[in-house]
């Protein structure tokens, strides 16, 4: 590829979902220089509609960098949730269990928006629909990146200190790094979610996760006009084989079943079926290429801390980088990989545990069934138990 | 088979094993009549080597009753364990957390030996030595149990109100419910643990439950001469291929490293392979014969679940049938096998979690094996993880 010229930043930040958007932010207030590179649009990563469970500490970060004021209004806050199965329901306090937190149920492509706005506020360079993005030299002190900004336009190459791959599971950050040097721990779950979108007053006011003979359910927010629902399905299954009627029965199913109120239907605007997946890439660094977020890892969204992670893996790599503009040092920097993973694994844990036990999997045992449901029992009634879900759920401290 | 003659009693027990024996007292105390058929001999079922981990409502019923003396002279209590994994000890308080319960170390066999000779102290029958024990008659309201006092005697008939088969998972008990009317739920864990009797001081004030990458490890004790030591092998394994030497020097690899303290050796005494089994009957009644105890279910060792899980299903079975010749009513014996099972999958969840979380496994993905380790390290750091796991330990509380 040729190049028209060679510039130079700190910092290259490959994607700007929440990871590369925070870390650009968090790199920002240090002083330090970054440049985004994002292969959509502006419009299309603000318009793809994502859900989005923020943990307390996230909620605090975002009110700390002054990018809180739109979360504050129209952000949803959940003390707790309702844990569903054997017909009956069940409150779980989460601001009473951990001490105060909660969740903020606020979407995804709104945090996006939010960080956007105020990032070109700043003055910081988002470069959108780019192309062809290549890493050169990874492995010495003076990385390269090369891209297009558009599909007809020349390559430019941008030098740098460092390269953040943010660019999710499909991104080619992680398959920068030669194979021998990482590890990739995988697991796919033999069922997914049918989500939909609809135009409904609420039903309910915190979210309810049903375990029902005849599936999961998840019934979840958006906004006072907009809910999210759930259902499991097989992964492999078409959604012109559902139609309206279909999924609203099955919800009926899952979610009513005795429960003494009623879901309320509304226009479905938005539905589709998504694949469960856990995924860990070990390192999350190769040379001067850290990758963090989806780049690294996945996890299936029982536990909603996929946003949560991506936002944990760039404080620690901000924290990193800021260590060695200030000092040299490259502490923080090789320690990266092990700090983040440490955090990983234990909400790749927590949401592995959220999946099996919340889901109907024939793959299992009739005795591996029946744990899940003991589990729920278990639960449900241990004052303990319930206080490690919710410490789990409201996200366990950054250290 | 012929008989030569019949008598008659409340309830015939089959199997002088912990449930049985239990029963009988429990039983005794309410003025209930029973006789226990066993088919071992009463040197033989106190003379077989059982570990024994008390939770502590057996121990207090064993007091409450007058059958603690001994246990509480010659008991180890425990108010911790020790978790070992990534080279480092935690301590797990269980006192501290469960508001002040431990376990006791007290050996099955000992039990047994202050159980049996306080039954026949009291005029209690027990038969040992019987053969050929059949059931007729368990779906009327007048079951009989026929059986011989040896090989070479006659056969004789017991006319009985109730039946309780706590003959252990190979005995007839189980079997005698017809294929249709019952459901079991196994796993079988492709491991199993050589164990070890050792002449030796206690290396340690608590157990240790170790999670090496060689496989799981577990110091335990039996008397201050004489030690109790696991570890993990294939249980297909042949003892053959165990001399002392390769035993020790793999306990040593998996329980010392780096820990500071020595494992101190002895000369070993007896060593064996036992494979590790999950297993529940559902439903545990059938007519008038009530199973309990390993008939009913099987738990794999890690939890130290089997023999209280016993002892509170023949709780449960006692208090129903005291109900029954009290009242007349039959709503506690119908219950019982719904009630029993509540606690049995609590502790079957219980004993499967430590099993998967402790050992290594080679059928697993090493997602999975990660995600065990994460348990591990979110446990110790989480005090809500370690209560969960201390109240367990010690005991849930008996409804």
């Amino acid at each position: 590829m040729q190049t028209t010229g060679s510039t130079r930043t700190q910092v290259v930040i490959v994607g700007a979902g929440p990871a590369g958007l925070f870390l650009s932010h968090l790199l920002h207030r240090q002083g330090i220089e970054s440049v985004i590179l994002e292969h959509r649009s502006r419009e299309e990563i603000e318009g793809t509609i994502r859900a989005g469970v923020l943990e307390q500490w996230v909620v605090d970060l975002m009110n700390g960098m002054g990018l809180g004021d739109r979360m504050m209004r129209e952000g949803h806050f959940h003390s707790g949730i309702t844990l569903r199965f054997d017909r009956r329901s069940h409150h779980i306090d989460m601001a009473e269990l951990t001490g105060g937190k909660r969740v903020t149920v606020y979407a995804q492509h709104e945090v996006i928006r939010d960080l956007v706005s105020a990032r070109l506020e700043d003055g910081g360079s988002i470069l959108f629909g780019v192309s062809d993005v290549q890493f050169h030299d990874i492995d010495g002190k003076a990385p390269r990146v090369r891209f297009r900004r558009g599909p007809d336009t020349p390559a430019e190459e941008l030098r740098c200190d460092f390269i953040a791959g943010c660019d999710g599971f499909h991104g080619p950050s992680r398959q920068a790094f030669p194979a021998a040097a990482r590890t990739e721990y995988q697991m796919i779950y033999p069922f997914g979610w049918l989500g939909i979108l609809t135009e409904a007053p609420p039903s309910h006011p915190e979210l309810i996760y049903a375990n029902h003979e005849r599936g999961f359910a998840l019934l979840s927010t958006r906004s006072p006009e907009v809910q999210r629902l759930y259902i499991q399905v097989d992964p492999k299954d078409d959604i012109a084989n559902w139609s309206d009627d279909r999924i609203w029965s099955e919800l009926h199913r899952r979610l009513e079943d005795d429960g003494g109120w009623t879901l309320k239907e509304g226009p479905i605007f938005q539905k589709g079926i998504i694949a469960m997946r856990s995924f860990v890439c070990d390192p999350m660094q190769h040379g001067r290429l850290f990758i963090a977020g989806d780049a690294a890892h996945i996890v299936p969204p029982t536990g909603a801390k996929g946003l949560n992670l991506a936002v944990a893996d760039v404080l620690v790599l901000s924290r990193a980088m800021t260590d060695y503009y200030k000092s040299g040092s490259t502490e923080g920097l090789d320690r990266y990989s092990a700090t983040c993973l440490r955090r990983i694994w234990k909400a790749e844990r927590f949401s592995w545990y959220m999946t099996t036990m919340l889901h109907r999997n024939e793959q299992e045992t009739p005795f591996e069934q029946r744990v899940h449901l003991a589990e729920l029992d278990y639960l449900v009634h241990s004052r303990a138990a319930m206080t490690a879900l919710a410490e789990n759920y409201v996200g366990l401290p950054m250290e």
